[in-house]
């Protein structure tokens, strides 16, 4: 997921503040659940409790079943809608889909988000304390999977007093979460809403992860995982999410988004090694944000994650793992997303479909790439909202 | 270009030497053309002479027209066939292609293939001595572009006696360098053909060979290029091939050699951030190979050259880029490769024959992404034997 989708910093200066704009959820604070009882991870390894930072838009209504949680990417987090501050240069990454009146109505709905375990934005991951030596966990925390993450997950729902969740939306690693929930807790969900997500990684992207945990781990800074919470392998990170970033786009995208223009006040037939062409420049940007917002072990064990999530080891098959699902699913592929190719995302909805589930699969024309499902875009908004509010009779009418 | 294609090491311990096989150009040795007089590069910059490390195969006709110009690519060298001793591990790059009775055959033909000028295979390039410091040139070697390439090679040509190419060959940069040499030099060349190549980088290649260039100078080793013949910035160079290596295959080949393979041994719910899938290990050996051979400078050199290569651009248009061209054209596409795809290679034949020149163009269905035009693959040996040895009055067949 990149930094890139964002809303125009320049606000004009009479302008009403973003915060309080029609459609969006306004000024909200990121909460702690910390939960005192032992967690095990799949890997048998067992930490006394953990904390996951997570934030709420609209209410939970008296029979506690109109909650949707939102499952987020590798380098998200728990703030996807409203604003921390008036002064925010940026909104959460998903608010243009939530928020009252939204295709994820805040009206209607009580929407969370949990930034995940294992993450570094407030939850328990490499990046906390261990209680046993009052230092970071480093690469002594335990593996954690997708499963502990939607565990985790769970008990910050149950803590809520959600009864049963409407629905589970995530793209990306978010989507692997929604669908794993589907499967792990099938009475308690009711509508899966997977984009641009898989049943499993290729070979392809499994060697991308693979790369960028090497350009960390190979960085001396990372000291086998020790290091101080403002130091750590910034270069390796910083390498290893320029790369990711290409992965989620698009070819057509970054050439119209920049081609091969020159940085501006190069002249065109320069030779440097600094930066020459504008992609350049904005690749090092994206690499240079990110150091500051993300911890490299973190970054090794969500990537790690990612690589192990195959539904169909894990199960038997895509059609025994989708066996005791009682949501209905919809997947949702991108065309131009290479990450995760659309027809991995209309293959689980043919599983499901195989495994007797109601399911269907959309697929949209973008050039964006994997962070497609980002998109601002009334067609995908259509989409969600008609998933997420029509009644259970609905027909499902997408072509597979 | 990747050292995967590569023939197995194990022969039969009876079977007959393989250089000694039909079709194989058997033993052969290297050579080194020095020339004494002074280069001026693209840039103005000016070197008292260079060398080139060469070979050549089969003999050079009483007309001296006769010869073949192979051209490779980033990481390739003049070593493209036969085989230095009797017990090398690989033949030459191109092996499968050239020979007595192959493709590009040796019986007839005069095949010459240089190491290029930025190189460090045996030609000058940023790792020779610098005759003003008695040391390694370092980043003070001249910028070189894929202009600077062609000039000294036909320094070499002129060198050799060679009077008329029949024909210039190369892939990926080396269809570059065949496409600018049959556009500076147009009464020299006869038939060019260019596969898996483009007449400008995308932005997504320009953003992946930044991200190569990022890992090796963000290397403390690389010391602004000042490092010692078998130091320098390993850790970089090897993380830029291994990111490169994904560029040059597809996902579709990576998927059927590795899939989600577990590394032997490894159990299969193991959780480590050690190689555990078999395609972590192979990319981690591609990229310790890779060091092995190849000098950091070279690779910050050779792909600023990508880079900026743009033919539209140098010349107003590719129409006009091509307008002096006297030879014919096949350019090769390959469905697989996304890093030159196909219609990049489609649009250099366009563009000629839009400026009135003889050109085709024909695509090949594999799965093997950029690297395909290595493939062992008759059907791309049939077009390029009938491209190089049919009569001139041959007409242009293939779709476009």
């Amino acid at each position: 997921m990149t930094d890139d989708l964002e809303i125009d910093p320049a606000s004009k200066p009479d302008a009403p503040p973003r915060h309080l704009a029609p459609g969006d959820v306004g000024l909200v604070a990121p909460r702690d659940f910390v939960c005192h009882q032992p967690f095990t991870f799949k890997t048998g390894q067992v930490i006394p409790g953990f904390t996951l930072r997570y934030e709420t838009y609209g209410e939970l209504n008296a029979t506690r079943d109109n909650a949707i949680l939102v499952c987020h990417a590798l380098s998200g987090d728990h703030h996807c809608a409203g604003w921390h501050s008036p002064n925010d240069r940026k909104p959460g990454w998903w608010n243009n889909l939530i928020g009252p009146g939204q295709a994820v109505d805040t009206r209607r709905f009580f929407v969370i988000c949990a930034n995940v375990l294992g993450g570094c934005q407030g939850s328990t991951g490499p990046s906390s304390i261990n209680p046993e030596t009052g230092r970071p966990y480093g690469i002594l925390f335990p593996f954690v999977t997708i499963l502990d993450m939607v565990r985790a997950q769970k008990r910050l729902l149950d803590h809520l007093g959600v009864a049963e969740l409407h629905g589970i939306i995530g793209g990306s690693m978010g989507g692997m979460q929604a669908l794993l929930f589907a499967i792990e807790h099938p009475h308690f969900i009711r509508r899966v809403l997977a984009m641009a997500t898989t049943g499993r990684e290729s070979a392809q992207a499994i060697a991308f992860n693979e790369v960028g945990r090497q350009a960390i781990m190979q960085d001396p800074a990372w000291n086998r995982g020790d290091y101080p919470k403002d130091g750590g392998p910034r270069v390796g990170l910083a390498i290893a999410r320029m790369m990711a970033h290409i992965t989620y786009v698009s070819d057509a995208s970054m050439d119209r988004k920049f081609g091969r223009r020159k940085k501006e006040g190069a002249h065109t037939d320069a030779y440097t090694f600094d930066v020459q062409f504008e992609v350049e420049g904005y690749l090092r940007h994206q690499g240079q944000s990110f150091i500051n917002r993300f911890d490299a072990n973190s970054y090794l064990y969500i990537t790690r994650a990612l690589d192990q999530f195959d539904l169909a080891h894990a199960y038997g098959s895509l059609e025994q793992a989708f066996a005791p699902v009682e949501a209905e699913t919809l997947a949702i592929g991108f065309t131009s997303d290479w990450l995760f190719p659309p027809e991995q995302n209309r293959q689980l909805a043919l599983a499901m479909l195989r495994a007797g589930k109601r399911a269907s699969y959309a697929e949209l024309s973008t050039d964006l790439g994997h962070d497609s499902f980002l998109l601002e875009s009334e067609e995908l908004y259509t989409l969600i909202r008609g998933f997420l509010e029509r009644e259970k009779s609905y027909v499902f009418d997408y072509a597979i």
